[in-house]
């Protein structure tokens, strides 16, 4: 099972060797699955964006796994399609998905311009939908998430019956730019939580939705896998928190020193089994 | 020293028996401070708005105390001040406040319509003013808060010499219409404070800042002072956290019912020593 951004490729770059070594795994009928917490975009756009980059063609968009895709799962046996809509803070990925499943939601681009001051409370807001058909609240990263949408998504949480999920919580995501932050679902998420004061189901790693959702599908075996990833906190967490065995990839966020900060604060769910300075380098030594 | 919503007065109401206590007490003599986590309206507005009510006019602007106030004086005191700029999300209030001292800020207000369709990550902003220029970040309620000033915000914090202020960090706050739930600046602290991975100093109550700015300012002996509010969680906690006593009134938004909770999970820092229906109860008592 492996993570995508920095370990796979990042932007428009592969990984080198990666491919490689994805391919070798699938000659040798090891089941490899893709698990990414990036919820803008579809599996099927990630598939393309795979296939360009030169991976094995068999790696297409049922091996992938993304929040977006378990949510609208999780929402889908929720019993809302065609029984209530979601009001969802989050990206295209997420409506491509739940548009699959056949799953109302509503809420999602940008808000009209808000002209008034600023010197002044917020009193009331137009919710567009009765909150008693609001099954869902749905938050992920969302360019055009602002005070009107944090609003309202407080306003329908309000309602007990109402479901939180979150696709992820990550802080940050890694851009094209080195030198601009990029805020991802996690502030959002944060924001959200305050206001309503509820805690969201976050689907994305490290948290078990994401693991339940890919047992469910391919009935694994956790002690015979092993998650790939270039995160501690996320993937390493998710792979030992689930029973599965762990490599690092040290081409991403996370380096050595890392690992032994997690030693010395007694952190030992974010240590992996083993460690890589990526994925090519496991190739050479599988192949010899 | 007082709180100042539902104590004091809610919307265009005031609470009955309140002017006449506050009254009461300056004729005796006593310094009355109001103290408001507040940041929208600047001091002089709160003024006008206590005057109006029919309370007192000794209790001027002088002697009232919000987070505005306190974050423009420590920003002066830091010598931000023809020095460097301020990045402000923030209300009326704090720019009032910021321009009687002097202090360039910018940011606030609405952002121009970002009409991407939302499917991709926002990969770069125009941050206006040149990091280096930049002394302080300063977050509080903005009602067009939206992704555009979260990544800004925390590109600015990117910058170790960069301050973080918060003027409050109240979840919810009171409004006209009891079916709404207004997101007060809380959400938004949330939200910075995890995409920037950084604390902010917040000034409001339950906090230091604003203490220290009154005792700076008017030398007061904190066991001969009361703090009078309607919240366990930041007015009790404020006087219990800085030697004050403390008074609840049970006109606003805790009851005696939050009192013993405080008691049953061991919070002794959030039971105040006395409590009264409203500010007017207790002036038949201090009259008779």
């Amino acid at each position: 099972m492996f993570d995508r951004v920095r370990v796979l490729w990042l932007g428009d770059e592969v990984i080198p060797g990666s491919p490689e070594l994805i391919d070798f795994l699938i000659k040798n009928n090891k089941r490899v699955i893709v698990l990414t917490n990036n919820a803008t975009k579809s599996r099927a756009v990630y598939a393309d964006k795979l296939a360009s980059l030169g991976f094995n063609r068999q790696l297409d968009k049922n091996f992938l796994v993304n929040p977006a895709a378990v949510i609208a799962d999780a929402l889908y046996r929720a019993g809302i399609a065609g029984y209530k809509k979601v009001y969802l803070i989050g990206a295209q990925g997420v409506r491509d998905e739940m548009d699959a499943l056949g799953i109302e939601y509503f809420g999602h681009g940008p808000e009209p311009l808000d002209t008034a001051d600023g010197s002044t409370f917020m009193y009331d807001i137009d919710l567009e939908v009765e909150p008693s058909k609001v099954g869902a609240v749905v938050i992920g990263y969302e360019r055009h998430f602002n005070y009107h949408k944090l609003m309202k998504a407080t306003n329908y949480l309000k309602q007990r019956h109402c479901l939180f999920l979150a696709t992820n919580e990550d802080e940050t995501c890694p851009g094209p730019n080195p030198d601009v932050v990029i805020p991802d679902a996690g502030p959002i998420v944060a924001a959200v939580r305050c206001a309503s004061g509820r805690e969201p189901l976050t689907v994305g790693k490290p948290n078990s939705p994401s693991f339940d959702y890919i047992r469910r599908r391919w009935n694994i075996e956790p002690e015979r896998t092993m998650m790939v990833g270039d995160r501690t906190n996320t993937d390493v967490k998710f792979g030992r928190d689930h029973g599965l065995k762990t490599l690092l990839v040290l081409s991403g966020c996370h380096q050595l020193e890392d690992i032994m900060d997690n030693h010395k604060n007694d952190l030992p769910d974010m240590i992996p089994d083993y460690f890589a300075t990526c994925l090519g380098a496991l190739l050479s030594r599988g192949q010899n």
